[in-house]
């Protein structure tokens, strides 16, 4: 390790763990924390938040930055500090763009909108929303000034969760999508009597949910020492770092799919914070590609994986002994039905694989006609009503279950796409492993989950940041993000299922 | 507020936040964390411990302490400034007397003893601990050189936990306690068989034990909407601040009293935590006088209270209906008698009331032997085992329950008088406010504690350091630290029931 290096690192580590205990902190509140805690809890963090961000802004980091990035300069093609520059050197300009001052203006009117949203859901009525809305918009604009951005303000949105990605781009994959989904919906629409899910629903008992739950990713190869689930209200993952990998979630004892995929989900992101690489630990580089990235791993474990025949025909068994009076004269091909059961519904969180590409073409269209300055934030609930008619051929009665559904809109614009590029990537790498591992459907009937892991940690989990989105693509699929898998997959499962 | 207490309080709140962040961390480590988490939480609070360190001892806070100072000179007396500005000043010169090579030095040196002691463990042997036990020894007379001492250097570790404790009062203390103690453990040893335990063992359900638990605690006060209960190996209380403050325990089945009475102590802690003055939080005037005034309140409910004729008239009846088959025959003063059992035993922690004294008159009179240089680490066996038998009557076989018990001394000398501060205090709050609340016993056996914890929160829990530790004892109590009411309580008692 060089000098240079060796001094950057130190730096990073100490802001890393910084972060971690904020994350710390902030698991804790989601889990745990009494209500007492709220106000000393909301102040711990912004401290840390704070310190974190005066260390990368300070000059003296600037200075080791630049030295670093001058000694990299010289090094060969292909050397991993190239990739560490990259990724300490987006942290930073991101840090620097942002004035404190916007940042801590941000951070006020994410608590004021997330007050008045909470208010709009109680009155069922956007326009209650709106105005802190407004002002959100125009601080999203702000903020995309601040950052800079190839072609409209909207890219630099999207570029925080997205590294790389433009509206272009999205648009054009929601595109694809939207012509392939939407005649789809409208088919399986036409047949949804062909598929029943009714054995999904009864009295399934909490604790033995919770060790369903953990019996299947425990099978997939998440590594209870150097993690755990707890419970929460909305399911999540968060590191404090490879060694200790948090997942939560949350159980209704009147279904059993809800708190069973969720626990695939977040063990899916799970298995891909456990297997970052150590050596690289506490630095940017040491982190996840993208949020889009990361969503496409919790989507295979959950979809790709869990909601396959293969899958089913080895876990089955142990469902049954679970829940024998429920499942017990329930076959494969009975439960894997249900388990993919379509409908065209008004909310994104409980939406299937086909439909929920929709819900995000409907947010990531208003969104950019705000950001355009092409709908003003009052008539959010109209654009909502017609896309939503036009995609999904459904209707929001009220704005709870339409526009006002989702908190990220209390923190601002660009936080979706990531849901649809997890998808597409699903199926990208889930179709590239299959080439790779030839007997990928026996072995996971077989409950041998290796070599898919193996595949995923090699292909992707160890790489950390060294790739981009689209280089890791190109090197584990042979091709950049395209929807093609995606769409062959979703098309082929679901005429096959509803017989279209 | 003045522009000069504004600045200062400032930097303290930012200090508050980092150590109460480290706070969550370190409890997070004791009751969740995964084995995994182990190096990366040892790095996360390393770098916190540093930064609030850095902070502390800053120039700037140099500058804004010496202004506030100033100001505070001209204030009148009582004004709380003078008690803020004495808390502070505490911290800072402690902080700012240990050189940072020193601090690093001694926490290198814990990992090292730490280490060593798990092997001695293992080993059950003292000598294989001798060595690095010995560099703690020479280590701690570094830092009380470099902290200072009115007359030995023993007096400065005795004040890091206990502000203005030195040898000789201390000495003083327990030479009281044990010219007491020890002829009443000889005679209540002639005596053993006039107190039975045996209802005490047998299948007490886990969950059973923690619902008793919680009940009696809130009952005392214990506000769950400002913290909770979870387990960990040893109980311990720690806070986030005073809306959030977390207790732990740990049961077994096969006893009753070993988790009730941990509830009941920790629950003691966290009522002073839970009241300490809101108005002051986030500073050191908003904390705890001692650790020994700290154990005073953990020790009037588990003790005081907990074992107290009175309780049991008000809490047999829900233990009876928790646990009827173990409690259902049994009076009221079958179960005073039983959590009342003394027994010269080896191990301080499960010590009883009339014991527990000794077990700190040995380790303090071999620390302070150590100090002088009058004792060699490597004879510390021997010399335990003479106290032992001088005191208690009884002589450990091997150094895993004679003076291996203890992590205390991996971390350094000095911690064990505020376990006695905290019996002898104890014991003259309870004289005082039996003294103030006319029917005390007669309210705690209809289940009112809001009187008793009503003088505590007015006389103790709400006057954060505000005084010290003589001073609240002289408005509370109208004496200083006497040992006068903790012996005539455990005399009362005790020969009472043991018919001396």
């Amino acid at each position: 390790m060089t000098d240079r290096l060796a001094e950057l690192t130190k730096r990073l580590l100490e802001i890393d763990d910084i972060e971690r205990a904020a994350a710390v902190l902030g698991w804790d509140q989601m889990t745990y924390m009494p209500q007492g805690g709220n106000q000393g809890r909301g102040e711990q963090l912004a401290t840390l938040a704070s310190l974190a961000h005066e260390r990368l802004v300070s000059p003296e980091f600037g200075d080791v930055l630049r030295a670093f990035a001058e000694e990299v300069r010289g090094a060969p093609e292909g050397d991993v500090r190239h990739a560490l520059l990259r990724t300490v050197q987006r942290a930073y300009d991101q840090a620097t763009k942002l004035p404190q001052e916007l940042v801590a203006r941000q951070m006020r009117l994410t608590t004021e909108a997330y007050e008045s949203w909470v208010a709009a859901r109680a009155a069922k009525d956007f326009s209650v929303f709106a105005p802190a809305f407004a002002k959100m918009v125009d601080l999203s604009r702000e903020i995309a000034e601040a950052l800079g951005y190839p072609e409209e303000s909207y890219d630099a949105l999207l570029d925080l969760s997205e590294p790389g990605m433009t509206t272009k781009v999205a648009a054009d994959l929601l595109g694809e999508l939207k012509a392939s989904l939407v005649p789809l919906v409208e088919a399986i629409a036409e047949h949804k009597e062909r598929v029943d899910r009714s054995i999904l629903y009864g009295h399934f008992a909490d604790e033995t949910q919770w060790r369903l739950g953990l019996e299947a990713i425990t099978a997939f190869g998440f590594d209870f020492s150097r993690g755990r689930q707890d419970r929460s209200i909305h399911p999540f993952t968060t590191s404090f770092g490879v060694g200790d990998v948090r997942i939560t979630t949350r159980i209704s004892e009147d279904t059993f799919a809800s708190a069973f995929f969720s626990t695939l989900h977040e063990g899916g992101h799970g298995l891909y914070e456990q297997g970052l690489p150590a050596e690289w630990a506490r630095t940017p580089l040491g982190q996840a590609i993208s949020s889009g990235v990361h969503e496409s791993q919790s989507r295979l474990w959950e979809n790709l994986v869990g909601r396959s025949r293969p899958f089913w025909r080895y876990f089955l068994p142990k469902a049954q002994a679970a829940f024998p009076s429920q499942f017990g004269q329930v076959s494969v091909e009975d439960i894997y039905r249900a388990v993919n059961y379509v409908e065209p519904s008004l909310i994104r969180v409980d939406a299937d694989e086909v439909t929920y590409n929709l819900h995000i073409a409907v947010r990531f269209e208003v969104e950019r006609a705000l950001m355009r300055g092409e709908l003003a934030a009052r008539d959010v609930p109209e654009a909502w009503r017609a896309k939503m008619q036009e995609y999904l051929g459904v209707v929001p009665p009220d704005d709870l279950v339409g526009a006002l559904q989702d908190i990220h809109w209390t923190g601002g614009l660009g936080g979706f796409i990531g849901y649809s590029v997890g998808n597409v990537v699903s199926a990208q790498v889930w179709e590239a492993a299959g080439r790779t591992i030839g007997d990928l459907p026996e072995r996971i009937a077989q409950g041998d989950f290796a070599p898919l892991l193996g595949f995923l940690r090699r292909e992707l989990h160890q790489l950390g940041s060294r790739e981009t989105t689209d280089g890791f693509l190109r090197k584990a699929t042979g091709q950049g993000l395209t929807t093609r898998p995606y769409l062959a997959y979703i098309e082929g499962k679901f005429s096959e299922l509803y017989g279209l």
